[in-house]
């Protein structure tokens, strides 16, 4: 498995991180992510970490710059299902994620992302949704 | 990584297969699974397998075996994102998966538990949606 699967959700793009985030993963999954916002309009990012027991630099830096790049290509980025002990060594790593939303679960996540949505009134893309 | 993410997603339970299904993890993820519409009160179940190149028959079987527990459950299945060389290969392996849903995408798949949804009228669960 080289690549890790992106699904379009309504008006976000969802992605589940199940597998070790490699160099090469991690680098086509903000590939995948960039064409895909601008492909399909997408206004936010979700990315579930719920099955990653451990975060470290790498990951932390991965997430940050994927957020980086969705701000620029105007989505929201919003990491869910961060395990407490994983928020702690995030902490303790120096990472706090600036620019990078979270919320407990993929349900309140969609629900930050519907919002923004809501909030972006008359704009051309919010209205397909 | 001994259990796949079941993310829950308005009135779906979505899961992205990303890793080999060992018998292990297929039995946690239908157990996990059958909880999970259970405690959630979920209408459909949506699976993703556009990660996955082969499809054997154990995989073919688990999936038939999901869709059979979710039905008993009172929620439908759709599996989406099928490869169309995965599609040649269960037909070949003698598994249509009867009483699988398929969709193209997450997206359309979503639609169709969205529509099964809006058909269930009157029903307590249907509100909250």
């Amino acid at each position: 498995m080289d690549r890790i699967p992106v699904l379009k959700i309504g008006a976000a793009l969802l992605v589940t991180i199940q597998v070790d985030l490699h160099d090469s993963v991690a680098m086509a999954l903000e590939e995948d992510l960039s064409n895909l916002i601008v492909k399909s309009g997408a206004k936010g990012v979700l990315i579930d970490i719920s099955a990653l027991e451990i975060v470290d630099s790498f990951i932390g830096r991965t997430l940050a710059n994927i957020a980086s790049v969705a701000r620029l290509l105007d989505a929201e980025t919003v990491v869910v299902g961060m395990r407490p002990a994983v928020a702690i060594t995030l902490v303790e790593l120096g990472l706090s994620l600036p620019g990078v939303r979270t919320a407990l679960n993929a349900e309140r996540g969609m629900a930050l992302i519907q919002a923004r949505l809501s909030d972006s009134y008359g704009e051309p893309g919010a209205a397909g949704f």
